[in-house]
């Protein structure tokens, strides 16, 4: 199967859980989001109704490492008003119209010291931009530039009904016990407004991740979050430093619904299983699958791989954030994504999830010389069908590199061969009694 | 000398020992060989006129490992005829046409029901393609596709005079033996019939290499293996467990005859000496030199480098198995192998047995600064004619990395340079007392 | 900032200090300095007008390990003249003139013998080479060829009024003490006659590097040596055995001021600091630089690298020495060197010297998640201005590799960023108190 062949195959297989990830996501679009407050409590509850969701509440003012939890925002409504009291711009219509986490302001200004306050994008004028101002107290609004560019002078209504007070800061979290207390953290950021691909994609990805693995006993534990970007992570982190230690690989889910990429960032490791099973999924997913190393600009893996956790945890992505002309503007929205590419996505993490619960480290039960697959009818096929070689070709790996030092993983990287064969080739050689697993594995 | 000069004289060089193996490898040729019979027994036989070569019987259900040694085969006749008597096909033209190790039949049938018994290459229609069942019992023709294409319906006469029967697999082997038990494996598989390059072509070098070597005081132990594939090697090494230990290099040598590579195939290992020695002879050779890493599929590496020996044995050809038209086919004879190529082959191997036997490690007696070649009248040439500056070159090379880390083969590496340049400057240096032997080496 | 536009910017750094080392190489270029002698003595003269130099003098015969100090040679003149006087060759117009330690001659003798002591370049018709016969005597002159081929048959007056005698071998030594005893070698060689880039330019940009370090107070020692080919850093070394193990980083200099290269042959341990360092400034270079493996040909970095040695010494350079047409030529001369690349060339090794001195291994005072830099107005610029995102990411560089395993040069090595930055991040950082030196660095 050729790489594009090889590609579509990935898009097309099992559309339906890509429409499945879509409508969660086009249900969470319309919310407005921020990093504290009831948008992201709605967009919870719309998760919980997938998976038994826990949401956790931080008190405003909470040491969070260097940091503390922030106020609640509450927005009611944002517009600016010509004389004629028509709505300029309006929240009503598009929740990035206002500076995300604003200050409330109600005043009359001219049009050029309202402009102060006024964020646009002059290369794409028809879009709306997404900008924030968490950490430094402003007030502002984000328009297409040719909103901008038609209005005339003049004095305009200004207001943001918007109010800041102490509350707590919620984030998402839901664990899938598995046979061991190794974990798989999975983790998406949940702080973001009407931005389809960044990310509602994530979020509505890894809820039905965590549903489908609920119907399925696994041997690690897998653990999701939903939390807003830095503040939620280092929640979390601050508030479960026991657990930490059993994080033994990780991804940060975000961006998953165009049809980029798919770009892996490794951890901050390097060389983590993680970047690994990443990596050989990647090599075999076809055209266009990119790694890239760990950089301390992203998202939460920038805090599971700061230096003081330093965890295998890396960023899946589509399109690499920023790279992509859509991003953090109106322009990303439902349009943007698309089910088959949502379904790619999901396909590419489960894969790595089969790689983490189904490596095993075998030994030849006849380790001189190889054995005689033809006598226990193993072996009819070399040279004979395609398929049959294949199989054929990963049972003489196997076989050969059964030694206790190489698991499949190893095998698959080694050999060039998908880890679903290695894996199948394994399971068949054993049940011949031709391998057993390494002792102490 | 510029890649291709440098090839056409690894080509030119001792045209004369091509010849020698030419010649040995047209007399073998015509033999009926298969996995077990007198086939096998002749061939050794002819080989047995150049060297003292040692015949090994193994009875028949003999256990080697999981395997066991076959019965013998005996062929004495094998045809089709149509309905007037005429031979289609002959075994007694060329010994292609049966299957090899081929179960007896004598039968009149239609052509519709010979069909399923006959193997052609519809894309090479005027070839006959070499075919065996050595452990699925089955009978069988091979021919050219037209020859089928042009046979009639009707009844055909089909004799295959065969027979299995207990007796016992036969192996040829030779020990050249060496100042030390170090060994270097050298093997060819013999149980192809009449395919001049896979594998007339290594018999017949590694004969009248033995035969060379023989003449010759050497370091190590020589070990030359005559034998069937896969049983064959499998008899040796169950046989010989002491032994294996002493291997410390090895080649398995086949196809050395036709134009192409060379080619070859590390061992299990990836980077023992033979690999770096093959590595280093290949650079230098020119145009054309590949090296692959291993993988368990070829000849009977696949059993020196199975897990339980994991030898450092590699796989040196021309072109590879399976690449070239002619494999596997009635094209593969005794034109499609020269003279020429036999000896840049034998040559190729000759000079990874002088890496061998003339490896050493030495120290400088003058570390601190370079010595004064000027005075010893070592260095008149560095800048003068061209042979001169490389030659002192090597000494600067010698001398500089003569730490006692480095053997001569590493500074090869290092350096870019010849061995055999680094060899004679070494030998120049310790005649003029600036190098000793590195102690424990 | 492009390869380009940063190349020109570090051309243009501060030409100033290009113009001082030009004047200087200037004063310099029409001694006639050898391995010994009078030449070498007023050379040390003239840069000791810039620095404290101590000369050393080694007398005649004394050992140097496997080598003795030479003779010194005395050069008063040399001329070839025709039948009526006229000087076809005068030492008085070009030292180069005169085969370098030449043997004295006066004689008449015919053209044709003449001949066989003449040296030409017939590629290069117009230039005059550079010949020396140190350690073999022997007499002669050098010549345009086209001089030559002028000459006509017929008896010529040869003189070289040369002398051979006991004394000693010269060489200059400048130390400049640091804070610790960590030595930084620095080394130019001072035999060469008047070839103004081979290694007028060496000579004095190191003189008035050794001026400028003076100035300032540093945490390494540095280590000047000006000292002739060979014999002199032999000399060298054998006097300070004690000192050569507190040499941690070292450099060769020559053929300074082409505007080649920049070229780095690195040290024979291949990833010294002195490497990696020398690597990341060329790497922010821009295009043309180029770096080559360590190979024992070329300069003193051929003693230095001595296995009894093994000195961490490169060699650095513009052009590769033996790769531009005016090498070892009368076009050797001052017009082949320019001010902008002797500034270009003095800027990197000052660079190297401020990552030999600032370099340092932070540890994260807040290791677990990211510190809050918007709160200390750290982070003010991330998304804004490109200086000040660039400055951000440095800092999130610093903060995330702050493991105590990193020092500066291998953050701006794993990052990519230059040293300057990350070393400005850092120290910005350690006045926030978010970072501490790591104990035992």
């Amino acid at each position: 199967m050729n790489e594009q062949a090889h590609r579509e195959a990935f898009e097309n297989a099992d559309i339906g859980i890509g429409q499945e990830i879509y409508a969660l996501a086009r249900r969470l679009y319309p919310v407005c989001r921020s990093i504290t407050g009831d948008g992201v409590r709605e967009t919870l509850a719309i998760l919980a109704e997938h998976i038994a969701l826990e949401r956790h509440e931080v008190a405003t003012g909470t040491q969070l490492f260097d940091w503390t939890a922030p106020q609640e925002w509450i927005i009611r409504d944002a517009y600016i008003a010509d004389a004629w009291g028509r709505r300029i711009v309006d929240f009503r219509k598009h929740n990035l119209h206002v500076l995300n986490y604003s200050q409330p302001i109600r005043a009359r200004m001219a049009l050029a010291e309202l402009k102060t306050h006024i964020h646009t994008i002059p290369e794409q004028p028809d879009l709306i931009p997404y900008r924030t101002s968490y950490y430094a107290p402003d007030w502002g609004f984000c328009m297409a530039h040719n909103t901008l560019l038609a209005m005339e002078d003049g004095e305009y209504e200004v207001v943001i009904d918007a109010e800041h007070r102490d509350g707590s800061l919620t984030y998402g979290e839901y664990l899938h016990r598995g046979a061991s207390d190794e974990t798989f953290l999975l983790s998406a950021h949940i702080c973001h407004p009407s931005l389809a691909n960044d990310n509602c994609s994530g979020l509505a990805l890894l809820t039905l991740l965590a549903r489908d693995l609920g119907r399925r006993a696994t041997r690690c534990s897998y653990r999701f979050l939903f939390a807003p970007g830095t503040v939620g992570s280092l929640a979390w982190l601050s508030r479960n430093q026991a657990q930490v230690a059993e994080i033994k690989h990780g991804l940060v889910v975000s961006c998953v619904g165009d049809g980029g990429g798919p770009t892996y960032k490794r951890s901050r490791q390097g060389n983590a299983f993680i970047d690994r099973a990443m990596a050989h999924v990647l090599k075999h997913f076809g055209g266009g699958a990119t790694i890239i190393d760990f950089s301390p600009y992203g998202y939460d893996e920038r805090q599971f791989c700061s230096p003081g956790f330093n965890l295998p945890v890396g960023l899946f992505q589509r399109s690499a954030f920023g790279t992509f002309p859509e991003y953090h503007t109106s322009a990303d929205n439902l349009d943007f994504i698309r089910p088959e590419h949502l379904a790619a996505s999901y396909h590419i993490i489960r894969d790595v999830i089969d790689i983490v619960e189904s490596d095993w480290t075998p030994v030849s039960t006849n380790p001189k010389g190889e054995p005689q697959l033809g006598r226990r009818g193993l072996y009819s096929a070399l040279g004979g069908d395609k398929a049959g070689a294949q199989a054929a070709m990963a049972m003489l790996w196997v076989l050969n590199l059964a030694d206790g030092q190489h698991s499949l993983l190893a095998m698959g990287e080694r050999s060039g061969l998908r880890f679903a064969d290695i894996a199948r080739a394994a399971d068949l050689l054993r049940t011949h009694g031709l391998l057993r697993e390494a002792d102490g594995a």
